[in-house]
């Protein structure tokens, strides 16, 4: 199916279903509105979900990786084999996200859109959880030219949506998106900056730890990046395929997929909301989908969040990304969920409401 | 055992812990710090524990209750006989902070400390989760006298302490705080005046939904309240008998016993937090024990979290009380505790570190 096909069939929230998690929400044994935006989650997922859910039992984080040419201009801290190699941790247990995962009891899945190199053949055994969907050996030099080309700019999006699809056979209630790539928040500033207009010096941050000078460099890069390319504000695979990457586009790719199967998206930090803002330029009706799990530390990413209309459910000074600040999010999300659903109303406690 | 004795019991935190967690987290597969927030938090714990934990299972919220003579001024929009109903819906699990405790994987712990009339048959056939610990039959209006006397003041705390020492029978990772108790948003307000010395003005909110004018009269009940008891700034037990409230009482007891029995202690919002700010005015070793679950919506939370030092865990415009802020936050605390614990190191990991 077209890209453009599939985007159509996102469809907006359920008015039906939202309006009547309002209209519970009135009844719940509390005063009115008193677990705060934990509320708004509550009927939002009910608009996603067209139901009043009562929990997210099937979690999943998804993890996009890929490798960035421009890492030759010195952008980041770690070599560019710590792509590979995390891609393996992911696998084996050992990192972050799956941590975070065991402990709110979600799934990890890890795809390589676009890794350096072969995948391992441990990557291969992993079936369960790795799924192979590279289109490209990492993004060209974005300081240079162009990342890719328009063609594995939607081939990429498509295979991020094919990931989701596939994922959703074993059941999903709420997925978090995650990224692995060294350089990536070289290219997620320069996306950010291409959607938003804002200067580099405002978006561009320390990624892994840059120190000053450091950073000085990583804003002209992403200046080059902007210069060299000039993607057009309004034409998110043209912004993409220029200044993007791969597992930016993969995360798109299951962002909009997310949306069109009516699943809540809980949005990681700087690169994973890079990657939502391109979707809600492909389709603005995504934007009702969308939680953003955290307020990361990275500089730009609150102007991020203010472009897409979010609050963090998080704000914890996390910017490690993975998926981290988005699967830790999900307790919040589902916290709501059950409040609506388990609390038991004035009438069936017994209890005296509010004198009027 | 007197009071004075058993707080020369609160220790400081274990110093040889909390670096060794420290020096565990530079080695974490991850840019260094990139969890922000939780690295404190996982320090902290291991000092107040004297280890490195590889989790907190045994997660239980106490919840006190009292009434208040207060509200015969006409400062709650909900009856005095909700205090009672609520403490009978916690029991059943039907309210909010039972839903949140089986969501976080918590018990919950009901405590009378000063309801108005004789505990109901169902409460006290709830052994497993009920404790009778009255005082009082809820406290004498503050804004015309005393709220209990000097004795019942160190009584209720005692009677706190002594919950949570029965509690650890069963065992105790972590406490979460929690209250309820008709009109305890003034009396905490005023305790939280008293200490800080900031203005009614400043620090009264609108509880359970008062509006404009009913502000208005609750701000002028709280002057009141502290003209005519005049607490002194520097005396808790005198603070909590003139202008505080029963559950305030007891649950700075199981803060002061949580400290002592080196146990973190996660409080909620503005209720709890005034109880806090009496248990470190007690023995300011307190405060390296605490965690501020979140930030209330309630109007002076914000400056009582400054006075104690304190960053909020969550920030979710939530002012219910029942321990539901704080609960919530177990799942970020405990987070933090099993990133340190259950991360592979670079090395374990053979992944490459920075480039120096």
């Amino acid at each position: 199916m077209l890209l453009k096909e599939r985007l159509s069939e996102i469809l907006p929230l359920d008015q039906r279903a939202f309006e009547e998690a309002q209209r519970r929400t009135e009844d719940l044994l509390m005063p009115y509105l008193a677990l705060g935006k934990l509320h708004e989650l509550s009927w939002r997922v009910a608009g996603i979900m067209g139901r009043i859910p009562g929990a997210l039992p099937r979690k999943v984080v998804m993890v996009g990786a890929g490798d960035h040419g421009v890492v030759e201009e010195g952008v980041s801290l770690f070599p560019q084999e710590v792509t590979r190699q995390m891609v393996f941790s992911f696998i084996k247990g050992w990192a972050a996200i799956n941590v975070i995962a065991r402990h709110v009891g979600a799934r990890v899945v890890v795809v390589d859109f676009g890794v350096k190199g072969a995948p391992a053949p441990e990557w291969l055994e992993a079936k369960d959880r790795f799924y192979l969907m590279k289109v490209k050996e990492g993004t060209n030099n974005i300081s240079k030219g162009p990342a890719m080309t328009l063609e594995e700019a939607e081939e990429v999006i498509r295979k991020g949506m094919e990931v989701f699809e596939l994922e959703a056979e074993k059941g999903i209630d709420a997925i978090a998106t995650g990224d692995m790539g060294i350089g990536n928040t070289t290219a997620a500033a320069a996306v950010i900056c291409a959607i938003t207009g804002h200067d580099p010096e405002e978006i561009v941050g320390r990624g892994t730890g840059l120190d000053e000078e450091g950073l000085r460099h990583k804003v002209e890069v992403v200046r080059r990046a902007l210069e060299v390319n000039r993607p057009d504000p309004k034409d998110p695979l043209d912004i993409l395929s220029k200044v993007g990457g791969l597992e930016i586009g993969g995360i798109c790719g299951w962002i909009l997929a997310g949306a069109r199967a009516r699943v809540p998206v809980v949005v990681d930090g700087f690169i994973s909301t890079s990657a939502a803002m391109l979707a809600v330029l492909l389709e603005p009706k995504v934007k009702d989908y969308l939680f953003a799990g955290h307020r990361s530390a990275e500089k730009g990413h609150q102007k991020a969040l203010e472009w897409l209309g979010l609050w963090p459910l998080l704000d914890l000074d996390m910017r490690l990304g993975e998926g981290t600040g988005a699967c830790l999010a999900f307790e919040v999300l589902e916290a709501a969920v059950k409040v609506l659903a388990e609390m038991a109303t004035f009438e069936e406690a017994g209890v005296s409401r509010a004198i009027k």
